[in-house]
């Protein structure tokens, strides 16, 4: 069998704000698996904030895509040919295939998917976004009964996994969302106890006043997901011995966004006169925990207690508008492409 | 016996770097001690750079020294008078005497020194300032034989703890103080790999340079005491995994110290990228793993492989001289003024 496969490459690097000059769509032969290789289609592929660090040059914790390169990605398929053992036509896999509808792959590459659970949750709440948030939350930030959590973002895949497990392990949860919409489905879809809009916050000062009103014990763990002005309304209102996984700063992705109140000084002087903890990670460092997450959360996903959301958008050729939209706060749940 | 005491009171807060007009010598009686309290002449008594804290109002970690009131801080002394059980005229003791050439405190808060070793290590390397070194580099810095380590303050009592322990631990140990006779000594008493001078330092972007140079295998673990241009020129030389134990902040102490390279924005995102963990620790909170330290730590200094360096200053009265000296880095070695 030989496809010819659809696939979004990286156009151009942005020189701040992403925009569709920076990606374009391409076709190409894709050729037969050899021994060791499976041809997949894809139904549904995956956007997600990390891959905006991925366009630009910089030195980061990963490699950067090369412009004219494929967009990186996970993305669930189905097998259409097999040249490896293990894998038939039909079986269901997950696998980094990039932003495409077809892709040949090494069977090593490739996670079959369990059934009896839909697909796309190996994108979302049980793969790399749900994993991302209860590592930080559970490894990291060391939650304990009684304490008070905050996670911006809060109807993401991230931040709902972080706010959903909080909640199962006793703590108060405030969530921070775009709009109003999105903050009541926080309360009442996912059960944070609040859930603040963050378009309110006329800046840092005002954001510290809003926080500080919704979390009277003060703030225990902050599960870092956005930084800017949400930072900064949140480091005023922490406790001693606070606790702040860093796990993403969306509005410093695109440049020019500064800080408002807080010098290095300032926020230095809080980290010691706090004793707070902060630690960076990046999630592609502990897969070694992966089962350990399945094992925990996906009964919690099967039977309900953590619940998720998904935004679709359909097709291939509209993952661009999707990826943007998305940085801009514009998707309701996880941010999905059906692909097929 | 009833003996009239000098002491060393807060006469005003400082507004800025501290001046001898916020100092005052006092002379008092302090009558008897009554039961469970003792009466000690003061030998000896420890400068630290906390005590700057201590004169501002500012919230911090511990309530301030009042206006009026004794400075703090810890003093070793002898018995004169004992109304406590297990405390005898002649026992040498270590307390929180504050600055002044006798006290009564009550029993339960004073420390009976071990023989056999100068008492004044009870103020030093095997006091506060050495515990907090031992604690910030074993407990947050989670040592590896192989890694590297910078400290600044090197020939300080926190300092050459950190450095020697780390050496002591496999080690590579790069130092920074203030002048090319303080280097030396880090090097040759200390058993440092190579220290620099601060002083030699133009800016933050000269710092990053020649620390870089003398750590080409980047860093591992910085152990913050001084912060300032030093910690904006370790920062981008940075490991990742890095780990930074924060104890003080000397640099950023009297208000106006802003950073010069570093922004909030960019320093979270490479506390991000490169996977750091930071963490402010205060001693004071920790003090359940003081017998540990002493346990690990003291064979080390009574066998010589621990060596320290003490800056004496003769007379009570002398002490806020000795103290704003020991602020701009005047001192070498651990400060501490001779009381009788």
């Amino acid at each position: 069998m030989s496809v010819t496969a659809k696939r979004i490459v990286l156009a151009s690097r942005p020189n701040g704000p992403v925009s569709k000059d920076n990606f374009r769509l391409e076709s190409h032969d894709l050729g037969a698996p050899v021994a060791g290789e499976v041809l997949i289609k894809v139904t549904a592929m995956s956007l997600d904030p990390y891959m905006r660090g991925r366009m630009d040059d910089a030195k980061s914790y990963a490699a950067p895509v090369e412009v004219d390169g494929v967009m990186e990605g996970g993305a669930v398929g189905e097998v259409l040919e097999s040249n490896a053992e293990g894998f038939a036509a039909g079986d269901k896999v997950f696998g980094m295939a990039g932003w495409c509808d077809h892709a040949i792959m090494r069977a090593k590459d490739l996670r079959k998917l369990p059934d009896g659970i839909p697909e796309t949750t190996a994108l979302g709440v049980l793969g790399m976004p749900g994993f991302t948030g209860w590592y930080g939350l559970t490894k990291i930030g060391q939650p304990k009964a009684g304490e008070t959590l905050v996670v911006a973002a809060a109807t993401g895949p991230v931040g709902s996994m972080v706010g959903q497990f909080a909640k199962h392990k006793g703590l108060t949860v405030i969530g921070i969302a775009g709009g109003e919409k999105k903050c009541a489905h926080a309360v009442e879809k996912f059960g944070f106890d609040a859930c603040l809009d963050h378009r309110s916050f006329a800046d840092a000062r005002d954001a510290r006043a809003k926080i500080g009103d919704a979390c009277p014990n003060g703030i225990d763990i902050y599960f870092e997901n956005v930084a800017g002005p949400v930072l900064e309304g949140v480091l005023p209102n922490m406790n001693v011995f606070g606790r702040i996984p860093i796990c993403g700063m969306i509005a410093y992705y695109d440049a020019g966004g500064g800080a408002e109140v807080f010098d290095l000084p300032k926020f230095w002087r809080s980290m010691l006169v706090n004793r707070m903890h902060a630690q960076g990670f990046i999630i592609a460092d502990h897969w070694d925990q992966y089962p350990a997450f399945l094992k925990e959360a996906g009964p919690l996903v099967a039977n309900g207690t953590i619940k998720y959301t998904e935004d679709v958008a359909e097709g291939l050729e509209n993952a661009p508008d999707a990826f943007m939209s998305m940085l801009k706060g514009g998707n309701f749940g996880k941010q999905i492409v059906k692909v097929a």
